[in-house]
């Protein structure tokens, strides 16, 4: 099975089932989906709340070191274990995040797995797929309107235009967006203020999605939105603003999780899709409930490196959706533990098991980390071609002595097959009786503990400082009783500090807090770190300027 | 049948049919469809393809006055008339526009028909439907960050800043984005310039998509996109930036016509939404074409008045694709000549024979317009339930005694029973000859000849002027010979003329271009008029805040 044909041959030459057929094996009918295309389809309010009434499966957690260069494989590994459990025997549907445009035309290509262990169809997947991403930059622009508008027919709240919280999104890397002037060119087009574009993951709009309990709880939670100060400093909500409901309204179907297969024939529900590094970088709890309903193993995965996307798995989606991993799958590399090790991309190719050594800090890092939240981990060494016997050998036996069992997964190559070991390990681990929910902290701390102990136990630095403007956001939202919620950091995903440049595993840095802001439609605090941006930009080369489609709509360059 | 019921109930209580039924009236097999849930499907590449070698049907287009508050119901006569065919034995297709989601939250809501003649899922069309106008969107701002992103890397076609003509796009109305500043904060955040926002509907790749032939034909057209200026004077076409194949892949699903059913399941290809005042206002040429090739009668509409979308249809979208429409009929309301006439909205319910002949002014040079196209012209009389029959009397002697035929509609309460009389007459009209194409002006005139023969022939005004600016685009576009294509005017909807005050029929005015853009990608030049702005506002009470949703996914506040 072994191939070197790019993901989207690979994906262009799969025999999909129908949807249908994969919904079936979920014990959903054809009346519980509804149909885009033969291979994707949501799945009705109905038929999720019929499966609350099943027990609950397994869940399984992948995560991974920082990300470098070299890649690492979190998503593939993700689809390929689903894939392995089924050999085993095991019922597995992934839950999944969705893929944005702003990466697919940028640096990164396609997001949706890749070789054999692939989400498809993925050139859908890769677009527009069901259009929730796009459902939820017209309700965050359709907010963003009604403040400007609010305060350009009469400004009844007093909106303060100095003080707009709120901010448009686009779902692309655009970076002349990310510091602008709206409302110029005079009185027919409101009020000139300073503003700001996210890019559409940041949103929290796409933050409720991936919290709401239903329709009614994302409306709720939509209206409940901060959107700005008015003139006497009290906060502003969305619902004041009257457009809650027709917000609600455009994300009637984006709330409904996604179902489409893997290259195997796996259900995966792929249902929203934050980044880990500028929101909390996880799929929506209804999508990872509903895997666990429908299947006796569902399998998640969190952004970037488990400083990220698992810390905010554990402290704030396990938090609000009352759920606890069973197993945590921490995916590393030997390309980029060699590159945390101190080796340049360009001599990723030379064999370097002192490097391997090295990097393992990072690994380590993780490792202790995830211990942290009282959960069996297991690494799973996900091999390159360019692997030598004796690095994987050398990262194996680090894992056996740091008291962890690692296993190598050849699901790209392979598909399923190639995840069998990986697989069979988690299955081991999680006969153990489960233990309790354990966050890192609690939610009731100030907003300084909460960084405090974020910063020193997960990241490994020793303090952190909050910037002037970031400190009086503190004591705004303490005054305001605003401060008891989980944390979301905004920070860079390539090291475990704020500062991108520092890789393995750092000590004795200080993280620095430059923006603290409350999304109570969330339910959690953005704390946005170092300079990291909500808006990324493209590179001198876009992933964009490679693609192409010919006449009969087959696409290239899409991966 | 008669009912007060609203349109969204009525639209809910309506037994539709799956839209595979639907296709296979029209001759498409279930293997033709792209599903998108049970009633909306997009027609695949082959299927229109293999649809070319079908006999064309007659081809119908629906315009109307100029449109006042009181409302006309185009679209409604459209679909009601589609109706009106089927009962009258022959197989019709209606080809209509898609909703922006600009005027569904904005002031007018839904737009999708209106009572017994609607099309149908009425909430699905009038909000994200199949995408298009989202990927319309999308392709517009990844173009649009290529360009920033170009400049900012090294800017090697030496792009000059202050000459930057492509705009981003919302499908939002949100008149803080009118004029803006982009690239500000510095050094990573690109080059600061001046900006604008348009609403999606006025982009090029809009009017693109709504012209093109096909997949590859709509890649060659955005390729030849004209973007900006470089430093030497010369134009940037999107081609050099690279991204027109990630553009292309981008709309592949968008260039798909779209199915769907009337309330009384006659189909209705809905694809393409240019607003007729400041784009061209006319679906997709690919829709109209497949609308031709599988029913008896083809059914389109242009948007607004037709001073606008009909002038628009005939100059620009049946030059470019070789059509020409077998019979015009133009919507006229009792209610809307009487405003014409003088009457305020709030005195509407009175009684005013005389304000209907003085309001008759407009509809006279609409039919006498229309006439300079050399098609057959039809009356329809939308009946409102306030009408008098003297003021219906009044309106079909004024149209008799114009020339004109005249038939009443009452398509909201009856659906097609309530269009036969306008159908038969269309009928009665469509059985003479054919005549040959006969557009109101020549391509190769100059752009102030070409203005001015609209503002003379058309608009009934005396003159034309180009201020300053527009005078200066005209001379740099007939230096690069850009000139000889057809002028999609940029007016205002309300009157003939350029001045949103002047009802009836002005006479006497001038019209004053501000602005001239050439459209290399859909072939066109836009003259911008008056004060048309190219990006709505909302008004003070928009139609998002009577809109809401219940948890079972009920919507109210729709219409």
């Amino acid at each position: 099975m072994t191939t070197m044909a790019s993901d989207i041959e690979i994906a262009q030459q799969t025999a999909l089932k129908p949807i249908t057929e994969i919904a079936a094996q979920m014990g959903l009918t054809e009346d519980d989906l509804e149909l885009y295309g033969k291979y994707k389809a949501k799945i009705s309010f109905a038929a999720v709340k019929r499966m609350q009434q099943h027990e609950n499966g397994k869940l399984v957690l992948v995560t991974a070191v920082n990300p470098t260069p070299a890649g690492e494989g979190k998503s593939m590994t993700t689809v390929g274990l689903a894939q392995a459990f089924n050999l085993l025997g095991k019922k597995a549907v992934a839950a999944m995040r969705e893929p944005s445009l702003g990466p697919v035309f940028g640096i990164k290509g396609g997001a949706a797995g890749g070789g054999h262990s692939q989400i498809l169809p993925m050139e859908d997947i890769n677009l527009h797929f069901t259009g929730d991403m796009h459902a939820v930059t017209a309700a965050n622009n359709l907010l963003a309107a009604a403040i400007d508008n609010h305060v350009h027919q009469g400004n009844e709240l007093r909106i303060d235009v100095r003080r707009v919280i709120w901010k448009r999104v686009l779902d692309m890397n655009d970076r002349a967006l990310r510091h602008t002037v709206v409302g110029m060119g005079g009185k027919t087009c409101g009020f000139p203020r300073e503003d700001r574009f996210m890019i559409t993951v940041a949103s929290e709009i796409m933050a409720v999605l991936c919290l709401a309990d239903d329709l009614t709880d994302l409306k709720r939670r939509m209206a409940n939105i901060t959107v700005a100060y008015d003139l006497d400093g009290n906060l502003v909500t969305a619902g004041r603003l009257g457009v809650a409901g027709a917000m609600a309204i455009l994300m009637k179907d984006a709330i409904k999780p996604n179902l489409v297969q893997t290259t195997e024939n796996t259900p995966a529900l792929v249902h929203g899709g934050p980044f880990a590094n500028i929101a909390h970088g996880c799929n929506s709890v209804i999508a990872t409930k509903l895997a666990m309903k429908t299947g006796d193993i569902a399998i998640t995965e969190a952004g970037f490196g488990a400083d990220l996307g698992a810390e905010k798995f554990m402290d704030i989606t396990c938090r609000f959706a009352g759920i606890k991993p069973d197993a945590v799958v921490i995916v590393a590399t030997v390309r980029a533990l060699k590159m945390h090790g101190g080796v340049k991309k360009t001599d990723l190719q030379a064999e370097n098991t002192d490097a391997v050594k090295k990097g393992f800090a990072n690994l380590a890092k993780h490792i202790e980390n995830m211990r942290k939240f009282d959960v069996p981990v297991v690494v799973g060494i996900n091999r390159f071609h360019t692997d030598t016997a004796a690095e994987i050998a050398c990262l194996t036996a680090l894992c056996r002595s740091y008291g962890v069992e690692a296993g190598v997964n050849d699901c790209w190559a392979e598909g399923g097959e190639g995840g069998r070991e990986v697989a069979e390990i988690v299955l081991r681990l999680m006969e153990g009786p489960k233990t309790p929910y354990k966050p890192l902290y609690d939610a009731e701390a100030s907003i300084p503990e909460k960084m405090k102990k974020i910063v020193t136990e997960i990241y490994g630095g020793k303090d952190v400082i909050f910037e002037t403007k970031a400190a009086r956001q503190v004591k705004e939202l303490e005054a305001f009783g605003l401060d008891k919620m989980p944390v979301c950091v905004a920070k860079t995903q390539y090291s475990l500090s704020d500062n991108a440049e520092l890789l393995g595993a750092p000590e004795g840095f200080v993280v620095t807090v430059k923006d603290v802001r409350v999304c109570t439609g969330a339910g959690f605090i953005v704390c946005e770190t170092g300079n990291i941006m909500t808006m990324p930009g493209l590179p001198k080369v876009p992933a964009a300027n490679r693609m192409d489609i010919d006449e009969n709509g087959n696409i290239t360059g899409l991966f």
